[in-house]
């Protein structure tokens, strides 16, 4: 089954036309034709199957034929804010995988210590497109431009926040911190870590230190790490 | 901290010879001289903390001042089999992540839907050794090379056994399946899924069937969760 995203489409659309890229994609490379059906989600948790009613190379039309709304609709909302990595693949990798695992949204924090200031997020943003494609999931996790730490700071969240660092101290486990099916954002820190003023900043502004376990975990495991933890104990 | 993977060291020894690669890249690349400290993981649980004796470019000679042993020893064994993936970087990005968040053995399974037929376990095991290095890991995972599906049936293992399977059915959960401080082998099929003459082979041979949760995960992606979940219920 062919699975187009279709992020503008109508809940309640009876037809709609692929654009140019797409409608050359569906014919010419998957070559489809007037009655084969394919799928569409929209990002907002439409599930859609359709078939071609008029397979034109440049506007292919399909009709709508069922629509399911809410579709894997998830049963708590995770936020994750990570430093973007120097070697930018390793985020890249860390969309792909945490789109797959669950999220709901993604920031990027440039910190102190963080070696790469920027990241293009329209390249990576087509990464978390073709993840959720991939693992049929019909929301579109939401990807923010990167902003400074301080920025994020002043960013209010409605939901539980947590930071995790490596500087020893006391920290909670999310299986004793997290609320279950609640909303709550983490926040982890680029190579070399969150600096001290960082994490105090943090604290006061209502974050709590987490653990992940005691294992030397590289940032993008770490994001990674708490989204497996947080979707695990939501289960 | 200069980290060296050195598997050859007696675990009593005063004294460790640096091999001509080894001592070329501490000499011309890392500018090591008489009096630096370094560490030396033996793979076998053994933390070395040395210092150079003896900068020679070709035959760097340490002594060694303190000796951990069994360091980061784990309270559980976890083996996974896999199979590995059609693009291979996907098996090696799984190998990193799971010698960082926790594994002891690693085997790659050939699957009736294998689109891959082998694999160089060379180049896989020098991820597995950089990875302990950047994680701090004394351990190193074992990491078996390529057999087939029905071969691995053919090995014993001590522990509990499972499956991970995306067929509908009746499944556990790791959370209620799992003995803690135990070993567990669990099995990760190819894209594509194993074969129902592959899972009814397993079953028959005392492999319980789990779930890995709701969302349709990459064979590596699934690999990952289940390590995290052993690893996490461990914790």
């Amino acid at each position: 089954m062919h699975l187009f995203y279709t992020p503008d489409i109508a809940p309640n659309a009876e037809a709609y036309f692929l654009n140019e890229e797409e409608s050359k994609h569906a014919i010419r490379v998957l070559r489809l034709n007037v009655g084969d059906e394919v799928s569409l989600i929209d990002g907002k948790g439409g599930f859609y199957n359709a078939a071609i009613s008029d397979a034109h190379p440049k506007r292919v039309i399909l009709k709508i034929q069922s629509a399911v709304y809410e579709y894997g609709k998830r049963n708590h909302y995770l936020h994750i804010a990570v430093a973007p990595t120097k070697n930018i693949e390793r985020l890249e990798w860390f969309l792909e995988k945490a789109t797959e695992i669950g999220v709901d949204e993604v920031s990027l924090i440039i910190c102190q210590r963080s070696e790469r200031k920027e990241a293009k997020t329209d390249r990576l943003d087509k990464i978390i497109t073709s993840a959720i494609k991939q693992s049929l999931k019909a929301y579109h996790p939401v990807l923010n431009a990167p902003v400074t730490f301080a920025q994020f700071m002043a960013k209010p969240f409605d939901g539980q926040k947590f930071i995790a660092h490596c500087i020893e101290g006391e920290k909670l486990e999310l299986r004793d911190a997290l609320t279950v099916n609640g909303r709550s954002l983490i926040m982890i820190g680029p190579e070399g870590d969150f600096s001290e003023k960082e994490i105090a900043t943090a604290l006061e502004n209502d974050f709590k230190a987490i653990t992940l376990g005691n294992s030397r975990l590289r940032t993008e495991t770490a994001a990674l790490e708490a989204c497996f933890e947080v979707n695990f104990l939501n289960r």
